[in-house]
C-alpha cells in the first residue's frame, strides 16, 4: 500500500507558514484544508471538461481562442500548486518521485511542451501530450476516504490477479493462434496479434463483432473459448471478494476488540459489548469504554 | 435506508374513516389492504402495457382513439388515488416530497400537461413526458418483502460503489482520450466524449461494435482496457457480496438469538450459546437446549 | 426443492418384478440401475444429435430418409420407457404430472403429432414441436449428484433473484422508453418493446450492436445505463455466492458434528477431531468414530 | 491436483551430475535453478514472439529467412532441454507421459514435422502444427508460486463447474432450437448448431452481433435467454469464491496454528486458542500469548 498512501513526511520540527500550509495542502481534517481540497477538485474537473469540450469539432471552431486562454490559466494555477507542494514538504525530491508527484507534473507539462514544439507537424504529438492532462482527475481518488479498504484488498490480491492475467494472456495466445489457422486472413483473422486481440475481446465477453468466426469449426472453438472465459471470470471476482471480506472482517474485529474486557476473576474474554457480568464465572466486569 | 422505507407517519390519534383508509393504503398486513395493493399493481401494469403498445406504429394506427380513452381513464384513477393518499396522511406535504410521492405525481402529470401544450410542435415533448408514466411500475418494488435485505446491503455499500463508479469514469476519461489520439476521428473516435462512450461500452464488456479500433496500437490499448475492466468487474461484486453476506449473517444471528434462553431474574436475552451466567445481572442461566 | 427431487413414491408393499424394475429405473445406487441410466443417457444424447444434424441443410439433403427411421426408432424406445415408468410406479398420475413426467411426454409427443398433422402447411409447426424433443437432454441433470447443493442454493435464493429480475425489467422499461423518445424510430428504436429489448441487451452487457445510440444524449444515457447494469450484475452473484457459502458451511458443519464427542467430566464439546483429552479439564475423551 | 504438481520423482539414491542437474532443472529454490528457470522463460517468450511476428504478412515478407534460422535455433535449444530432462529423471517414461512432458514434446515436434511433410499442399497443415509451439508459454505458470491456491480451488470446484457447463450447454441446445424455429435460416439462424453458437455467444454476454433476432417473438426469447444467462453467471463465480474463501481460511488457520503453543510433554501442536490442557496427552499447556 506504499504507492497510494499519503507521503510519510515528518514536518514536526517545522513551524510558521510552512507548517501551516503543509497541513492545509496534505491533510484533510481541518476546515481550511477541506476548503483547499474542494477548490482543487473543482479546478481539476473544470480543466478536464475544457479539454473534453475542446475536442468536439464544432465547439472548438467557435471557442478555440477562449479555450486557449482558459487552458493557460489552469496550467499556471496547477504549476503554482505544484511548486507550492514542493516548497512546504521536507523532502521535495521524494514527493516529486512519488506517484502523485509524477501525476502532478504530467498534468502541467504538456501545455509547456506545446511552446517548445511548434509547427503543424508536431500538432498531433502535442495533442497526445495534452490528453495526459486528464490524469489530473486521478487526484480525485485521493480525497475519498473509503478507497483505503478497497485499494488495500486490491493490493493484497495483486499477485493472484497478476497470475490470473497471465493465464488469460496465455489462453489468448493459444486460442488466437488456433483461430488464425482455422479461419485465416480471409475472415478477418489477418495475423496472430490480431487473432489475440479477437480472443481477448471474446473471452472477456466484450464481443465487438468486427471480427467473427464464419466456419463451423471456428464457431465451435469460439463457443469453447467463451465457456472458458465465462468460467474464468469467476477467478478475479473470487479473489477480490475473498480478500475484501477478509479485510472487512478484520476491520470489524478491530473495532469490537477495542471494547473488549477480560474478567478479573477467571480471565475469560470475548464478552458481548453490553455485558456487565462474566458469562463463565458470573463476576462483575469492568466498565466498557464505548468507541 | 430512509429513502425507500414507508413514510414514518403517526396517525395514532386519528380515528374513523381516515384511520381505516390509512391502514388500507399504506399497510399491507390486512386482507383489505392486500386487496387494494393487488388492484393497484394490476392497474399499474395495465397502464404501462397501454403506453408500450401505443408506441408500436401499426397498433397505434388501429387503436389510437381507444388508447386515448383508456389513457385518460387510468390518469383519473391514479389522480384519485394520489389525492386520497394525501388526504388520509397526517403530513401531506411530507409525503408529497418523498420519493414515492414524487413518482406518484410524475405518473399522472404528463397526461394533464398534454392539454396545456397542444399543437404539432409540442407533440414530441408531450410524448417524452408521457413516457415518464412508466415510473408507475417502480411502485411494484414496494410490495415485495425481500427487497429490504437487498436494498439495505446496497445502501450500506453505496459509498464504496460510488467510489468504484468514479474510478470507472476516471479510467474512461484517460482511455477515451488516449484512443481519440491513437485512432482519431477517421475511425469513429470523433471526439473525447464519443471516445469515453466507447471506453465505457468496452470496459463494461458490452461491446456494441459501432466504434472499433483499427490500428494495431489501438487494438493493443483496447486489450489492456478490457483486461482492466475484466479485473475491475470484481470490485462491485466483491463489495456487494461481502455486505450481503454480512447482512444475512446478522439476520440469522438475530433469529438464533431470538430462540435463546432468557435470564429468569432480569429477563435479558441474546446470551452467547455457551454462557452459563447472565451477562447483565450475573444470575445463573437455565440449561441451553441444543437445536 | 420439491420440483427437482425424485418423486417420493412408496413401493414398499410391492414385491416381484415391479419392485425390481422400480429400483432399476428410479434408483441409481445399484449396478443394474447405473447401467440403465447410462444407456438412457447415451440414447438421449444420440437422439438430440440426430435432431441437430437433421437441421443442417446439406446433411438433411443426403440423409433425410435415414434420419426419419432413426427418429422413429428413438421415439418408440422412449415411448416404451415412458409407459414402463408409469407401470412400475405406485401413483402413475402423480408421476405423469411431475416435472420429469411432463418432460418425458414432451420428448415423444412431437413425432406422433407429425402423423396427425400432415401436409405442407403444417410442416413448420411440426418442426417447432419436434424441436421440443431436445428437452430430453434436461433429463441428464438428474443423473449428476452434485446438482443437489447448487440447485438447493438456487432454490433458497429464488425470491431474491426474482425480485432482482423484476428490478431489471423495471429499469429496462424506463430506459427503453427514454431511449425511444431520445433516439426515435429513425435510429432503430422503432417502438418501446424494441427499445426494451435493446435496454436488456445493453444492461446485461451483451451488446449485439444491431441497435446503437447515435445522438450525444443517447450515448450519455447509454453510458449511465451500462454503469447501472455493471453495478447491478453484482446483485445475483452476491445473492447466490452468499447462499452457496451458507450451504457449504452447513454441509461441512454437519460432517464435523458427526465426529464430535462431549467430555464425560465437564461436558465441554467442540473438540478437534483428533483430540484424545478434553482441552478444558484434561480428562480422557471417548474414542472418535471416523466418518 | 496430481495433474499440475511437479512429478514425484525420487532421485535420492542418485549422486553426481545427474542429481545436481535434476535439482537445477526441476527445483526452483537454489540460485542456479532460479537462473535456469529465468533463462528458459526468456527463451520461451522470445520463441513465441517470433511465431507471432512471423504471422504478420509485411514482417514475414522482410524477415522470413531470418525467422527460419531463429526458429531452428529455438527448436534445437528446446530439444536439448527436453532430452536433458529425460536423462536426469529416474523414470523418463513417466515424465514423458505427464502433462508437462507432452507439452514439452509438442513445443518442438511441429518444426521437425515440417521437414517430413514438404510441398505446397501440406504447408497449411505444418503451419497449424507450428502454432502449437505456443504451448511453450504454458510452462510459464509452472514458475509462479501463487498458482497453487488458485488451481487447488479450481480443482476442488471442478465437478460443480462441469455440472454448470453442462447446464449451459443444455440451455444452449433448447434456446438454439427454439430460435432456429422462430427466426429461421433467413435471419442467420441457418441450422441448430449455428443457433447453439449464437445462444452461447448471447448467454455468455459476448454478443458479437453477426447473428441477431429480427422478429418480435425472437427478441422476446432473446431477452429471456439473456436474463437467464445474467442470473446464471452468478453460479461459477459463487462456486469459485466459496471454494477460494475456504482455501484461504484454511491456509490462514494453518499459519496461525503454526504459531501456537506446543505441549511440553508430548510436543503436540495446533491446539485451540483457548485450550488449557493438551488434547493429546492431557498435560497442562503453557499460557497462550495473544497476538
Amino acid at each position: 500500500m506504499r504507492l497510494f498512501s499519503t507521503p510519510q513526511l515528518n514536518p514536526a520540527s517545522e513551524t510558521g507558514w510552512r507548517r501551516r500550509w503543509f497541513d492545509i495542502i496534505y491533510r484533510s481534517d481541518t476546515p481550511p484544508s477541506r476548503r483547499f481540497d474542494l477548490l482543487l477538485v473543482y479546478a481539476i474537473i473544470a480543466s478536464v471538461l475544457v479539454v473534453m469540450l475542446d475536442s468536439v469539432q464544432h465547439i472548438h471552431a467557435a471557442w478555440a481562442s477562449w479555450f486557449y486562454v482558459v487552458e493557460w490559466g489552469f496550467t499556471v494555477l496547477f504549476t503554482a500548486e505544484y511548486v507550492f507542494r514542493l516548497v512546504v514538504v521536507r523532502r521535495p525530491l521524494r514527493y516529486a518521485l512519488s506517484i502523485w508527484g509524477i501525476i502532478d507534473l504530467l498534468a502541467i507539462l504538456p501545455t509547456y511542451l506545446s511552446l517548445l514544439l511548434p509547427g503543424a507537424q508536431s500538432l498531433l504529438v502535442v495533442r497526445a501530450l495534452r490528453v495526459l492532462r486528464v490524469f489530473r482527475i486521478l487526484k480525485l481518488t485521493r480525497y475519498i476516504e473509503e478507497s483505503g479498504v478497497l485499494l488495500a484488498a486490491l493490493w493484497r490480491s495483486r499477485r493472484k490477479i497478476l497470475l490470473f492475467l497471465s493465464m488469460v494472456v496465455t489462453i489468448a495466445i493459444v486460442a488466437g493462434s488456433l483461430m488464425y489457422v482455422i479461419e485465416g486472413p480471409g475472415h478477418g483473422f489477418s495475423n496472430i496479434p490480431a487473432s489475440m486481440y479477437w480472443a481477448v475481446v471474446t473471452m472477456a465477453t466484450v464481443g465487438f463483432g468486427d471480427i467473427v468466426p464464419q466456419t463451423t469449426l471456428g464457431r465451435f472453438v469460439t463457443s469453447v473459448l467463451i465457456l472458458i472465459g465465462y468460467s474464468i471470470i469467476a477467478v478475479p471476482t473470487g479473489i477480490y471478494t475473498a480478500e475484501l471480506a477478509n479485510g472487512m472482517r478484520r476491520a470489524e474485529a478491530g473495532r469490537r476488540r477495542h471494547d473488549d474486557r477480560g474478567c478479573i476473576v477467571c480471565g475469560h474474554e470475548g464478552h458481548d459489548p453490553d455485558a456487565r457480568y462474566c458469562n463463565r464465572c458470573g463476576h462483575e466486569l469492568p466498565e466498557a469504554m464505548d468507541a
